[in-house]
């Protein structure tokens, strides 16, 4: 075999550009966080897009856990990229506020579930960065959310927000003003864990009560097996605590969510 | 131009080869109405299937609404042949017995409803002939119901019947028996419209508890604005009476119904 440096070199330069060729979407996901302001309030979101291209496309919101946006709404960003959608996963409690206990995770979310016109505010906040995002189609923006940002991503619904689409997965669903859902302007679906002893079927029922009341599109599924938590890895296996990870409600929440998606954009 | 007629014959024959080959699933769909019984009752139902192949592959059994076995369920069957199932719409009433009045209707699908040990083995006896037809994989075999036959396949599920999976369509939920769902082997999808006054929300719910106290594997599904009967074009557009069909909810239906096709086949 020839083994003139330049030979190899020249090979391993083919290689690289043949994994390129191969894998062109987790080359082109492009990740940044992005700083911004509502009111004086200084928050930190992460942004995840595909950078192969300038098309403009549909733009996901999304809205974190109790714990605030960290590692899981960032690999949920990722994901929602390589399927096409500029993501931004949003910050509703402020640059640095990242609880990590239960207790402190906790007292943070009660701040903003007691406080809905605050929350409001943050995530419309959120939604002004994605709306300005050049690569997004500002009339193709939809938001998602997971336990508590479910809550947030429906209280923007519930604030006659001009958005396409709102998901929620093992969503809070309850709200002091259920009055409010006549604002509703997109459609709603909301993915439960059908053995949720957080969200119990009593709040699901009165969720489907608000939307049925307030004539809005709305889906509701109900995952048998699944409680709370069920997307989320870090849950772990055991659901006699309530909160549990369950990999078919996990798969087939995702799938529901796309399916919805090819639907509102 | 060149007018031979034998030239514009062979051109004719050409273009109807194309069109055989652009449509070989509408062209192959084969039909026949099958007489079978069950104890001394004779019974009728409805075969389709794709004609064009010998290959073994997943049967479904369809059972029909309370006016009985007829054109809906057996435009479904064909639908189904054409996505490539063996589509049995089988029978319960017997064969002959088509009420054609609501009263009439009421009143036969009482029977049954009171009787559950007679709709199983009516049910029981629709499987049996899918799963004896030469082209049926038996051990993928699926139920699906609309309304009074979401009924009838559920009870096939409590009867411990040893099936694929039951998806009900504004399904009759409630059960006299909710114990016997421990002896459900199978998975379960109910899909139901958001607004039915008939299948209302407490036994909706009442049929979730039942699904999870017996740790069935089960999803629900409410879609809001449509009421009962939301698959059927039969029903008109006025969902004040309680019964109506949307285009909407029938077309999510019916992917969501694929869908779970593609989990348990």
């Amino acid at each position: 075999m020839n083994r003139n440096p330049h030979h190899i070199l020249f090979r391993m330069l083919l290689l690289g550009l043949l994994a390129l060729a191969v894998s062109p979407s987790y080359a082109a996901i492009k990740t940044a966080y992005v700083d911004y302001k509502q009111g004086s309030t200084p928050l930190r979101g992460y942004l995840a897009y595909n950078d192969s291209s300038e098309k403009i496309r549909p733009g996901v919101l999304i809205v974190h856990e109790w714990n605030g946006e960290g590692a899981y709404v960032e690999m949920r960003a990722r994901k929602l990229a390589e399927l096409g959608y500029v993501a931004f996963a949003c910050d509703i409690y402020g640059k640095g506020v990242r609880p990590t206990t239960p207790q402190a995770c906790g007292a943070t979310a009660s701040i903003y579930r007691k406080d809905r016109a605050l929350t409001r505010a943050r995530v419309q906040a959120g939604l002004d960065v994605l709306r300005r995002n050049k690569l997004v189609d500002p009339k193709r923006i939809a938001a998602i959310g997971y336990c508590f940002g479910g809550m947030c991503a429906l209280e923007l619904a519930r604030s006659g927000a001009s958005i396409a689409g709102v998901v929620v997965f093992h969503g809070s669903l309850d709200t002091p003003t259920p009055g409010d859902a006549k604002d509703i302007r997109c459609p709603i679906l909301a993915l439960q864990g059908g053995d949720d002893p957080l969200v119990n079927q009593s709040v699901v029922e009165a969720f489907e009560k608000e939307m049925r009341d307030a004539h809005v599109d709305w889906q509701v599924v109900q995952y048998g097996g699944a409680v709370h938590g069920y997307s989320n890895p870090k849950n772990g296996s055991d659901p006699s605590h309530g909160v549990a990870y369950n990999a078919e409600a996990d798969r087939k929440s995702w799938a529901a969510m796309r399916t919805f998606f090819s639907e509102i954009f």
